[in-house]
C-alpha cells in the first residue's frame, strides 16, 4: 500500500453496541472478518459513523487495536483522532500510531467556531502534522462541525509533508474541483460520501471513505472496478442503483438506519448508543422497502 | 445556600494556561482567592469560558477539586459535565459530585445535530437526572451547540425533581419569558450572559452565570444589589456602562479577550490553549480603550 | 406629533383579502375605523404583516391613500417602501410622500445577500435619505431578509438628518442596547415586536410597531400607559398575559393566524393571499384556546 | 427547438446599465448580436444575473421584447417571472408569453420563508402552471431564496404537463441525481451553474443556464460538443480551465465581476445598478489575472 496514492474504498466502521450500551467487540470483529473478505483498501476506525463522540478513551484504544490486529494484511488503517485542542489531538494521534494505526483522520476544532479562522485552522493542522508520528489526513464534514474548510486552507496544508490527504464529506463536486486545483498531485483527495462516488471517480478522485461501504462493500468497490475497466455505464448504473440506499442510511435515517440495514444485510449493526434512538417500525419498513427496490435484499 | 432558589452572580471561571500550554493551577487559585473576596454566590468550573473542551480528564478533576477545596464556605459549586453520550454524561456528573461539586451544568448532545430532536433531548436529560447523584441544570448555548432548546423541552424537564435550573446563554429576553411561562416557580432560570443582566433582573430572573463576572465580579453583583435596593436607575446605569465591556470580552474578542482583560484588571488571565490564538496588538489596544471608556481601568 | 420623538403603539396593518384574492378595501377601512377609536399613535401601511410582497403598485398606492384619508387626525402615517434597487426605493418613497405618508419604512436590499456589505447598506440608506422627500426609518427584520443590520451601520446612519429612526424586529434586547449606545438621543428606536414590549419600555424605548396591535391595540397601549403611570407590575402583568398570544400570531401561526385572531376579536382579518395558506381547523382551535387562556376572548 | 428536450447552453443575460443607472438597451443589443453568432440554444432574460430585482416593469417588458425581436431564429426564449404572489406570477408569466417568450422561469416565493412548506410550493407551482399560457420551469437558487426545493416537490411537479423543467443552481451533483430519480424522462433538468457543467453532462444533464455563458459562450458550448463527440478528456480539460473563471465571476466577485469580465472579453458589461457596487481596482486586477491564467485574455 502506497500512502502517496490511496485508491479504493474504505468503510468508516460502525461500532455495534449491546442493548446495555456496552461496545459489542465480538460483533465488531465479525463485521471486520466479513469486510476482510471484500476487496476494501483499508478501514477507518473512529469516524463519525463509528459514534466516536460516544466512546471513551479505553473503548477507542481497544477498537484501534482490534482493527490493527484483525485487519487483513496490507489494509490501510486510518484512525479518527480529532480533538478540540492541538495538544490532545497530537496525543491521540500518537497513541493511535503506537497502537498500530497507519495514519490519522483529523477533524478541525469547531466548538469556538467564530474564532476558528483560516489562520487558526492552518496553524492547528500544521502543529499537529509537525508533531505526529504518523501521517495525517484532514476531515471536512460541515454537517457536524459547521465549518467548511476553504480551498485556500487545504491548498496550503497539502504542501505539508506529513499531511497526506483529506476526506471531504460535503458531497459537493465543485468543491472537490476547487480542492484539486490547489493541491499537489500526490495529495489523497477522497470523497467522504457515496453520494458522489461515480462523479468523483470520473473527476480523478480514486478513493472514498463512505458509510455505505459498511453494508454494501462489494457494490461500492464494483463501481470503481467497472469504472477502471472502462465500463462507465455499468459503473454509473450501479452507482445510481445504490444512490437511494445511501441517502437512506445517511441523510434520512442516519447511523440508526445504517445499523438496521447492516443487520438486514448480514452484518452486525447492533444498538446505537444513547442518546441516539433506534429506528421505529415505520422507519424500518420504509428502509427495508428502499433496500428491496435497490435489489440488495429480497423477501 | 438553597438550591431551590439560587440568587446572585456566578463566574464561569477562566482556566489560565502557562506559555507551554499547561494549566496554571497557581494562577487559577489566585483568581479564586480574589473571587472569594467578592460577594459571588457560587462558581462554575468547566464552563465554555473555562476552555473545557481543551482540557483532559485529569485537568478537569483537579480543577473541580481545587474549586471545592478553596471556594469560600457557602458558595454553590457548579461543574460542567456535558458530554455527547448519556452514559458518559452520567459518569462525569457523578465524578463531579464525588469530587465535591454541588450540581452539574449539562450541555445537550449536538454532534449528530439532525437527530437531536426534542424527544432525544428530553430522554437524554431525564436519564442523566435519574442517574445523577447531584442535581443538574440545563445549559442552552446555541452559539456553540447550534441547538436552541425549545420551551416545550424545558417545560417538561423542569418538572423533574433532579433538574433544578438552566443557564440560558442566548441573551434573548423573549426566550426567557417563554421559558418562565412553562417552568415551575422553583426552577432556577439563570441568564448565561451579562448582556441582559438588568432586563433579566427586572423580569424576575435572580441569578446569572456570566463571563463578565470573571473580571468585574463586584460590578456584576452591584447591578443586582442596586436593583434589589430599589435603585433601578443606578442598576441600569451600571449595567449600561458594563455593556460594551461585556460585548468586547465575549462576542468580539472571545476568551482571549476575556483573559487579556483579566490581566489588566488584576486577575490572572494567562495564555489561551492552542489552537485558540492570543489577541494581537491592535486588538489589545482596542480592548484597553473599551475598558478605559467604561471607567474600569485608568491610565 | 413630533417625529423627533415618536411614542406609543403603531400597528403594521394587515391587508384583508376577499376569497377571490382581491384586496378587501371595505374591510380595511372598517379595521381602520376601529383602530381610530384606539389611542394608537400612528399606522404602518405596507409592512411585512400587510403581505406587501403580494401587492401590486396600484394596490399599494390605494392602501396608502386610504390610510392617509381615513386615519384619525394627528396620527403618524408610515409607509413601507423598501425595494431592492436604490432608485426604485427612492421612487416608491417619494410616491408614498406624494400620496400623503409622513415617513417611509425602508427594508434593506437583500437578494444578493453576499454582496450586501456594511458599506453597501450605508451607501444605500444614505442615497435614499438624501433623495427622499419625506423622512425615512430603517427596517431590520432578519427573519425575512436574512440580514442583521449592525450597530456600526445604524450608528452611522442615525446621524443622517433625514433618517429619523428604525424598527428593529429582532426581539433582541441586547441588540437594542447596542443600537442605543451608538445612536443619537433623538433617533426613534422602535421595537418591531410585542415580544419585548415591556422590557423595551423599561430600557427607554418608547414606541413599538407590533403585529399584536392589529388585534389588541388597547392592550398594547395599556402596557405603556401603566408603565408611564409608574404601575410597573401592572404593565408587566399585562405584557406577560399578552405574550403567548403574540407568539401565536407571529412565530407560530404567522399572518394567517393574525388574521384569524382578528376575525375572532371583532376586526376584519379576511383571507390571506396565495400562496399563503389559511389556518386549518386544528390550528384554529389551538389559537382560540390561546386567546381564551389569555382572557381576550370568552366563550 | 423541441421544448421536451432542451439541449445546450443558455446565458442568463446580463443587463448593462449606463453610469446614470438607466438600462443601456444598445449595449444589451450589441451583446445579443454577439451571442447570436455563437451556437447557444436560447436565452434567459430576467434571471438573477440580469439584476432583475433592480428592474421595473417597463424595463422588464422592454428587455423581453428586445430579446424576442432580436434573438436569432430558433432560439428558446425563457423569461424570469417569479414573484411572491401566485396571482402576480401568473400575470407576469402571461405578459411574458404575450411579449413572445416561449417559457417562464419561476422562482419560488420565499419572503415568508417559515410558511413556505412543501405543500405551499406544490400548490403555488401547480396554480401558476395551470393558469400560464406558456410552459414554466422551476428555478431553484437557495443562495438567494434560502429555500432548497426538495426532490419530493420536484418529483410531484414534474408530472404537471405545463411544467417542463427546472434550473438547479445549487451546483450540487448529488441533488441533481436525487431530482433525476423522481422526474419523468422528458423533464428538462438543467444545471444553473457552470461549476458542474462537465459532471452534469456526464450524468445525463444536457442543458445548462450559466452565468459564464455571458462572457465565454463558445467555450461553454465547446465543453458539450467535445463531450458529445466522445472526446471526454478534451471536454473535461476545458471545463477545468474555465472553472476558476466561473468561480471568480459568480461566488467571488458576483455580477460586478461578471460585467467587468464581459468588458474585458469584448462584450458590454457596463455598470451595475445601485446599491450594487462596481469592482475596486484590486479586485479588477485579481480578476484579470484569473482570466489571463485561464488563457481567455492575453496581454
Amino acid at each position: 500500500m502506497d500512502i502517496k496514492s490511496l485508491t479504493g474504498v474504505i468503510p468508516p466502521m460502525i461500532t455495534p453496541f449491546k442493548e446495555n450500551g456496552d461496545v459489542d467487540y465480538d460483533a465488531f470483529l465479525l463485521n471486520l472478518e466479513k469486510w476482510n473478505r471484500s476487496d476494501l483498501c483499508g478501514y477507518l476506525v473512529l469516524g463519525s459513523n463509528s459514534e466516536t463522540v460516544y466512546l471513551n478513551e479505553r473503548e477507542k484504544q481497544k477498537l484501534i487495536e482490534l482493527t490493527v490486529t484483525n485487519a487483513r494484511k496490507g489494509r490501510f488503517i486510518l484512525a479518527g483522532t480529532g480533538s478540540e485542542s492541538t495538544r490532545q489531538t497530537i496525543e491521540l494521534t500518537n497513541h493511535a500510531g503506537a497502537f498500530g494505526a497507519h495514519a490519522a483522520l483529523v477533524l478541525p476544532p469547531y466548538y469556538y467556531i467564530s474564532k476558528m479562522t483560516d489562520e487558526v485552522l492552518v496553524t492547528f493542522y500544521t502543529e499537529v502534522a509537525d508533531n505526529a508520528d504518523i501521517p495525517i489526513l484532514i476531515y471536512n464534514v460541515s454537517k457536524f462541525t459547521h465549518i467548511e474548510i476553504s480551498a485556500q486552507v487545504i491548498g496550503e496544508l497539502s504542501r505539508h509533508p506529513n499531511i497526506i490527504g483529506m476526506k471531504d464529506s460535503s458531497g459537493n463536486v465543485a468543491q472537490l474541483i476547487g480542492y484539486q486545483n490547489v493541491t499537489a498531485p500526490d495529495f489523497n483527495l477522497m470523497t467522504g460520501t457515496a453520494s458522489i462516488w461515480y462523479p468523483a471517480l470520473k473527476l480523478g478522485v480514486s478513493a472514498g471513505i463512505m458509510a455505505l461501504a459498511n453494508i454494501l462493500p462489494n457494490e461500492c468497490i464494483e463501481v470503481r472496478k467497472q469504472f477502471i475497466a472502462g465500463n462507465e455505464s455499468a459503473a454509473e448504473e450501479l452507482y445510481r442503483r445504490l444512490f437511494p440506499v445511501n441517502t437512506a442510511v445517511t441523510a434520512t435515517y442516519g447511523i440508526a438506519g445504517l445499523k438496521y440495514a447492516a443487520d438486514l444485510l448480514g452484518f452486525k449493526g447492533g444498538y446505537v448508543r444513547k442518546p441516539m434512538l433506534m429506528l421505529i417500525d415505520n422507519e424500518k419498513r420504509a428502509l427495508m422497502q428502499i433496500l428491496s427496490e435497490a435489489g440488495v435484499i429480497h423477501f
